[in-house]
């Protein structure tokens, strides 16, 4: 379903590259490209990229900014990249220090794979609690004029560590994350969990979000009937990929696409995008640490 | 001489910790507490934290950021990052957002070295070109009012690559972007070089010190009497650490040591700090990519 509203559907997931890290690199590049070009703007006009990815040393958001010729602000924070970006772009825009910010990030299953986790070639088994993560980027232009679509709040958020290990369970991890900063985000606007016609989070999967929805409602807030999570909704059911989709290009490919559009059509007029991301490394986990999460919000509005 | 500033010297590289990369995590955490406290304030009153660090996926920073109470907003632009994150934290104080934010960056010999390199226990000799990653870390605490010492302007490098690939030789691959964001900053504030009593880059060395300064010396622009390199002036002569340190703590434990306590006593009036990143990883030199770089300015005054 997401499929639909996207720019571009690729066939070959090196995307003509040498590695995957290249064809991670050159989707967020097109991504970059076709926010710009969809926004009605020329490269020469934009001010700054924000923009980072999972790779180690972001290499996919440096060497995208390698093609451009305007300023860049690199910013991790696992697979909430997109809403920190989109936070930190909206506040940049509307202070006056920039005027066109693209804010863009993405993920590629098999480069992701093989730095977190096993070669693909050794095809390793994944436990049912495991999630997939997503091959897309996606990119937003953030100006201080035009358009009905508008970053109206941002909430940043703590780190949370719920003392989970398992790297197979992130959705688990970060759930109290996400719980953590829709709340903080609610209590510090003074809004109720209804203001919001969707609370999305960015790669909980099927489990996590459950978990958010549990978290949330225990503290007496119901989100239960609009909230959705973008790793349950990414991939069809009959794709069989457990609990969904992960990574940062997964809130980026279905903020920037299938939400997008409903929002620009006015079908959507509030939104509150909370993505989340595990903030481990293979050396945190190989030295016995848990997973410290984060969890970063911007609500999103028609003006 | 550097070492006379500090808060604090670790006889012990582990500082106490299992391993470099918890040692290097916990003396983030000290930077940070000691900015606060050093600023007279509490932890309470903080309200963000801009880190970011050179190992995968920011885990020194993430980590770190679990101890404390305050949202964090991770960063990375490899040794520009303290640079970076000064910037941020000036436009989102400036702008209202913010009252308070600690910037922290640091980085970790031993833990930098078998990430990027090879195991110390090789015992490889390095070429003359090369830099030895600082094992250190520095904080500043910046506020909306009080202190005389004040960050009055930003200027966000552009990702510059001259297609250097060797990884030996760092100051030559980011010297380029320095230049650039250098010149980049005097023309679009209007100031001559000589309006500031020092232009600081964060971790050229001494052979990428003479670079930049010769890169900018082409373009017209005389930087020649107040250019001094972080890497250049951390470690003394003696200690022939070839072309001197590099790695985000190197600037990190200057700035906010020696060349803070000049501003502070008005022995220094007027700064602009350019750290510079490489932004290339172990995966993007394996597969023949060259280095791109950059560089991030703030000035910083005596008001």
């Amino acid at each position: 379903m997401v499929g639909n509203y996207v720019d571009k559907t690729l066939t070959d997931d090196t995307f003509g590259e040498s590695s995957y890290e290249k064809a991670e690199c050159k989707m967020l590049s097109y991504a970059i490209s076709r926010a710009i070009e969809n926004a009605g703007e020329k490269e020469e006009n934009v001010d700054l990229l924000i923009s980072g990815d999972l790779l180690n040393q972001i290499i996919s958001a440096s060497f995208a900014a390698r093609d451009f010729d305007f300023p860049f602000l690199g910013v991790y924070s696992a697979c909430s990249t997109l809403s920190e970006s989109l936070a930190l772009a909206a506040m940049l825009v509307d202070a006056g220090y920039y005027k066109k910010i693209v804010a863009a990030t993405g993920s590629h299953f098999s480069s992701a794979e093989r730095q977190y986790r096993y070669p693909l070639e050794l095809g390793n088994t994944r436990p049912p609690q495991s999630q997939w993560t997503v091959t897309g980027a996606g990119g937003a232009f953030i100006a201080n004029e035009g358009g009905r679509v508008a970053i109206t709040s941002a909430t940043l958020g703590k780190v949370v560590d719920f003392g989970i290990t398992d790297v197979n369970n992130m959705g688990a991890a970060m759930a109290p994350a996400a719980a953590d900063t829709i709340l903080n985000h609610l209590r510090d606007t003074g809004r109720s969990a209804d203001y919001y016609d969707l609370i999305i989070t960015g790669d909980l999967g099927a489990l996590g979000s459950r978990i958010v929805k549990d978290l949330i409602w225990e503290m007496g807030v119901d989100i239960q009937n609009n909230h959705v999570d973008c790793g349950e909704i990414i991939y069809n059911v009959i794709e069989d990929e457990f609990q969904g989709g992960s990574g940062a290009g997964c809130s980026a490919v279905v903020f920037n696409s299938y939400i997008f559009d409903k929002l620009r059509r006015g079908q959507l007029t509030r939104v509150l995008l909370c993505a989340t991301g595990a903030l481990l490394s293979t050396v945190s986990s190989g030295q016995g640490e848990s997973i410290p999460c984060i969890a970063h919000a911007v609500s999103i509005e028609v003006v």
